[in-house]
């Protein structure tokens, strides 16, 4: 699949510079250097759980720009499964322990994080120090301390650090994002944005606050966090949030339900809902002066489906491989030297969002949200 | 059109007794004395505006126990010509100063307040004085204590105190209170409700706050906490609130826009925009476990639309005069001596809502919501 990168630009959140160092020119120029377009960039996946079984590892067998060279794994079983099924070397299989030989592996040009979100700021910082260029899973860390760090990490090796934010990538949401940006149905004025579902097995590494970092906000909230902010082009400036648990034995540590407000510097409103609890909060609405428009499903792999308030606009799209996607136009970006969005920058601004939402729940007040400096 | 009062009570609120006297043996008792069922009970209405003109006097032309016998106004010209309109006799047209003579005019029943916010703690009082049942627009009033004081008032002389909540009498909300009784998509896990529109005229009695009490919250932000709270079938605990005001000329004394977010008992949650600012917010969605109903649009005079995530449970049925059902429900609650719900206790639990919505905004804080003894 094709990403229409004029079009990306034209409906990412506002160009935020990088904090650190890596100036464009220095990434032009270094990208320059293997003088071949047309190579695949190398994706070593760190964390071979159902996400990269399921879905990163079948969209790198599509992937025009990216192919799979290595993979990281806790559980040797799993590294001899992979091997023999993506037909990889015996030295492409590294263990946590072993990871940071790749700094020595010229095949590796990409390290992709798909690890439990506690893991994110180590073996990103880690992969960067082996000179890789990151791709995050999100949530992008557990704060935005741990954020902050992650892109220093990067850019003092001038390398990128890309969130997977994949619905940016998704024709909907991109359809939306340009509807919102062009004022089609006039300036937005209010959303509704939600994403849960039912979690099961209570054993899972989602339910512990170690590893997760929080709950269903840090999982699948974040979906509508995000969607907020791509879809007003602009940050919260403030919010207020409410936690409910109705299961303090299997949520004992993380969070079941949230919902939350918040309000953007033109006037702009949210109302989100995010849980752990029940299956089928999956939106967004955007209510802009002239009309409305918005998608249902709005957040999982597929069959996502949008609409408008105006039979004659139509939000509707082939499904397409938003993994495969992301993927893609982060090696492009790479290959072609451009800075990637969303980069760290995003995920940390999110994380902002996140601790206000918490620093709300835990004050009983709305919060202000911080501002990346 | 009938209204089937089997389903209305298992539609209502919780039954909750009045604050003071009127016990329902009472009130049957009187009820009997007339000892004609089908006599049709005479409404005055007091207010004349586009409600009254547009919605309540057709209606009236249309019931099976009601009967248009007076109006009360304070534009002698308007008296004229409903006279004429309506057949009035020349001593039906009562003038807000005269309206206490009511009190010996055997032909009024039903008094229904169709007035600014603020005027209906009084009307409904002289009314009640006067002897008459009373029918009341919403929101009840202006506050919790002006709600207890009509409920006083109305139960100190024995009679009904009615509010125009008119969503309680139509047939698509009755059936999703039903489906939210039963638990059809299990029990409701989350609620959002929103209703909005961009307010024209910024010299209309709404945007005074001597008059409205409040802006687009009283005026129909009621709509949304209402269906919540009939969906709910409980009362909500605690809400948090922000206020968003892009027009500080036109919105200088009243609310332009809020949004909320309320914690019910049993861990069912619900976010609740309403606006001034912009039209289309019209809608809500209830999400049980096991599946998903709303309506869009929802709280309008016509035109209204259900659905649900299961094909095999529609949620249509024809648009009905919601003004017609509510006063005929009215009626027959006074001639069958039966107690009407929604009465002046739902009215006045509706306002402590609203107390503590303005509470929050006030204070940046979440707030409880004040429980009635």
């Amino acid at each position: 699949m094709n990403v229409n990168l004029d079009q990306m630009n034209l409906t990412r959140r506002p160009f935020i510079k990088t904090v650190v160092g890596a100036s464009l020119a220095t990434m032009v120029a270094r990208a320059q250097e293997p003088s071949n377009p047309e190579k695949k960039l190398g994706w070593a996946l760190v964390g071979l759980g159902s996400l990269s079984s399921k879905q990163i590892a079948p969209a790198l067998l599509n992937s025009k720009h990216c192919k799979l060279v290595a993979v990281v794994t806790g559980t040797p079983e799993k590294g001899v499964k992979w091997r023999e099924q993506y037909g990889l070397a015996e030295d492409k299989v590294y263990s946590y322990e072993s990871f940071d030989k790749i700094i020595d592996d010229p095949d590796i040009d990409v390290v992709y994080i798909v690890l439990p979100n506690s893991m994110h700021h180590e073996f990103t910082i880690r992969a960067a120090k082996a000179g890789k260029h990151v791709f995050c899973e999100k949530p992008m860390a557990n704060s935005a301390k741990e954020c902050r760090e992650m892109i220093a990490a990067c850019a003092a090796v001038k390398r990128q650090l890309g969130i997977g934010y994949r619905c940016q990538f998704e024709l909907h949401h991109q359809e939306a994002m340009r509807l919102a940006r062009e004022q089609v149905f006039g300036p937005l004025q209010h959303l509704d944005a939600g994403f849960g579902f039912a979690i099961g097995d209570p054993t899972q590494w989602r339910l512990r606050k170690a590893l997760a970092g929080g709950g269903a906000l840090m999982d699948v909230g974040v979906y509508a966090l995000q969607a907020c902010c791509y879809l007003a082009g602009e940050e919260p400036v403030e919010v207020s949030a409410l936690e409910t648990k109705t299961d303090p034995v299997k949520f004992a540590e993380v969070d079941e339900t949230i919902h939350w407000m918040m309000k953007f510097p033109s006037g702009l409103t949210a109302n989100c809902l995010t849980t752990y609890r029940f299956s089928g909060c999956d939106h967004f609405t955007a209510y802009g002066s002239k009309g409305r428009f918005g998608m249902k499903p709005c957040y999982g792999y597929s069959k996502l489906a949008g609409w408008t308030s105006d039979p004659n606009i139509p939000l509707s799209f082939p499904q397409t491989d938003h993994f495969l996607a992301e993927m893609d136009a982060f090696s492009l970006a790479i290959i072609e030297g451009r800075r990637f969005e969303p980069s760290g920058a995003e995920g940390l601004r999110d994380l902002l969002v996140i601790e206000a939402i918490y620093r709300s729940i835990a004050s009983g007040k709305k919060e202000r949200v911080e501002k990346e400096a």
